[in-house]
């Protein structure tokens, strides 16, 4: 029997009770696969303060490098608020995995989920046409990174400077996890840059398409990204994979997370060369609702099919959880945010949606 | 009488016949308003290659230096798209233009039009919200202008580099604009930024802030790039005037122009420190429909009454083209493209709808 293993950070507000169901999902997973999982549980973000001082505790950071791969819940929320900057939930425990794993991309799958069309706020004709990306965004270089950055100068001629940066060795290393991404979906890459202007985008633009070349069964395209944040709101359905440099990217994978709707469905991904990845709901840790059992589990669940898919390349499995949550949101077993006003009073718990998705797989397996 | 001076540069494609509607809409205005608009028209674009084997002679340059503002058609076409680059309608003649005459803002109104909401992809309640913004975009400097940027380095390390640079004098320069275009408006500004990794976006929100001191009458919010692009999305009805760098505001004008569905209305203005300007439709000389009679007058029409708003200060006179193009769009006196499929056989051609607005401002005046 195959055993893998997963360190479990479920981190502040909602995260403890989402993660419970994603838990609960991967132990129907285990049943219905005959698969083992050992998962071991480590506090991160403000509950670490809390209990011992720091965001990322060294504890936490052995469990993470002894593991296959991390699934992590959410952190922050205002008591930790107005400690310095760097000791922040954030930046003291988010950051510094991102840097010590080199998880140099970002996953964010977004997609209007059949019966959910009514969140979009894209026309009804638009989003019944629908709309299933996955943009892979490059997250360690770029102009948020790039050197030198500063201000020089005085009076009105002060400026201050940034610099965007790409080498051919960044851009290739995400290109490939892009293609190889829509070698799992409907492959077909499309590059959003700005080569008419940027220099670097011209250098994007030829390393991805020497990537081309090995992957002759993908299709690529490329746009440029004032003409892709339109094409999202006409034509949202041409597009699989996005694949963006850091800034573009940071503007693209929200521009989707809204096209769908609801932010508490959307997982998302952190990977590094050797497919050792982060996963974790791609909205916050909503401290306002937290412990009320009324939380959203979608996106964790979700995030934990995509630990599988990528990391640990449990295909079957990953699409069994898929399944069973595209299952439960035609079912309308949900939470009441993704209801109409007039149908709130049918929303399901956190715990009922969880365990809806966990035995739909041990019923279908 | 007071006299003004405007040079008409019809150009290329529908240019010419759309012109004429705006050209229409003039007269009409200086019968209601007793004024007198010396209009002279000079070739541009292809339409001056093949005259005078240039896409911007002198002669059209002295008469634009002569005018008080210029009311521009729109060039570019196949015929003219195998020259060198250099040559080509676009480059030397409108970027010329736009370095001749210093014109660093790109001023981009987008609007839904009460009657128009179905051209919108936003959802029908968002759009019936309401979205009335001024795009205010920086456009002589930022990342496409800045120095360096290059190739360096060899194999998998060589690097591309961009430098995204804004001085406080440009800065405030667009703030100001912005502000002032705010006062004509409904009084807030919504500057763009990345102020959280970007430095030229902290200088940009400082030199904004400052800039605010002297405009008491106008809110000033900031909003990030990402989010932004999310907002317009959701809540359109939120913004007034958007004030971006260059990068940022050629996203967001084209997202707001795709959120209104039709560029056959939108115009668009590019000014400099004096007032001096040119204006023009935002969209293309749509070769394939040039000549047929059906090309919609009404961004031209509109670039009309921007010029009288931003160069020429006639106030009233720019609010009574608008409110005559309200009365068209709401009556239905509209191009085929602005109708649904099942109404197309009621459009009207390009000359009637000049006819309408025209006859509308002498009507009301
Ligand atoms: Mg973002
Ligand atoms: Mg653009």
């Amino acid at each position: 029997m195959s055993e893998y293993s997963i360190a479990l950070l479920p981190g502040d507000g909602i995260g403890p009770e989402v993660m419970e169901q994603a838990v609960k999902v991967l132990r129907a997973i285990e049943a219905a696969f005959e698969l083992k999982f050992s998962l071991k549980s480590f506090d991160v973000g403000g509950a670490a303060i809390d209990n011992h001082g720091k965001a990322l505790p060294e504890d936490t950071l052995a469990g993470c490098e002894a593991a296959d791969a991390i699934l992590f819940g959410s952190i922050g929320g205002p008591k930790w608020d107005n400690l310095p900057l760097d000791e922040r939930p954030e930046r003291a425990a988010l950051l510094k995995l991102r840097s010590h794993f080199d998880l140099f991309s970002n996953l964010r799958p977004a997609r209007i989920y059949p019966g959910m069309e009514h969140l979009s706020p894209l026309r009804a004709d638009i989003a019944a046409s629908g709309f299933d990306v996955m943009v892979v965004r490059e997250l360690t270089s770029g102009i948020y990174f790039g050197q030198p950055k500063g201000i020089q100068g005085e009076g009105e001629e002060e400026f201050a400077f940034d610099t965007m940066r790409y080498s051919r060795r960044e851009i290739r290393r995400i290109a490939k996890l892009a293609f190889e991404s829509a070698r799992l979906r409907n492959k077909k890459v499309t590059s959003v840059d700005k080569a008419n202007v940027l220099v670097c985008s011209r250098l994007w633009r030829e390393v991805t398409e020497e990537v081309a070349t090995d992957y002759p069964d993908v299709t690529l395209e490329h746009i440029y990204i004032d003409n892709a944040t339109m094409q999202l709101l006409r034509y949202p359905n041409q597009f699989d994979v996005m694949l963006c440099s850091n800034l573009f990217g940071d503007i693209i994978s929200d521009e989707c997370a809204m096209i769908t709707g609801s932010m508490g469905l959307l997982p998302s991904a952190s990977i590094n060369e050797q497919g050792f990845g982060m996963y974790e709901p791609a909205g916050g840790s909503a401290p306002d609702i937290a412990g009320m059992g009324i939380a959203n589990p979608v996106a964790q669940i979700l995030s934990a099919a995509m630990l599988l898919r990528y990391s640990l390349k449990l295909t079957a499995a990953a699409d069994a959880i898929e399944m069973a949550v595209q299952h439960a949101l035609k079912e309308g077993v949900v939470t009441a945010e993704l209801l109409p006003e007039s149908q709130r009073s049918e929303a399901c718990s956190t715990a009922e949606v969880g365990d809806y998705i966990a035995n739909k797989i041990k019923e279908q397996h």
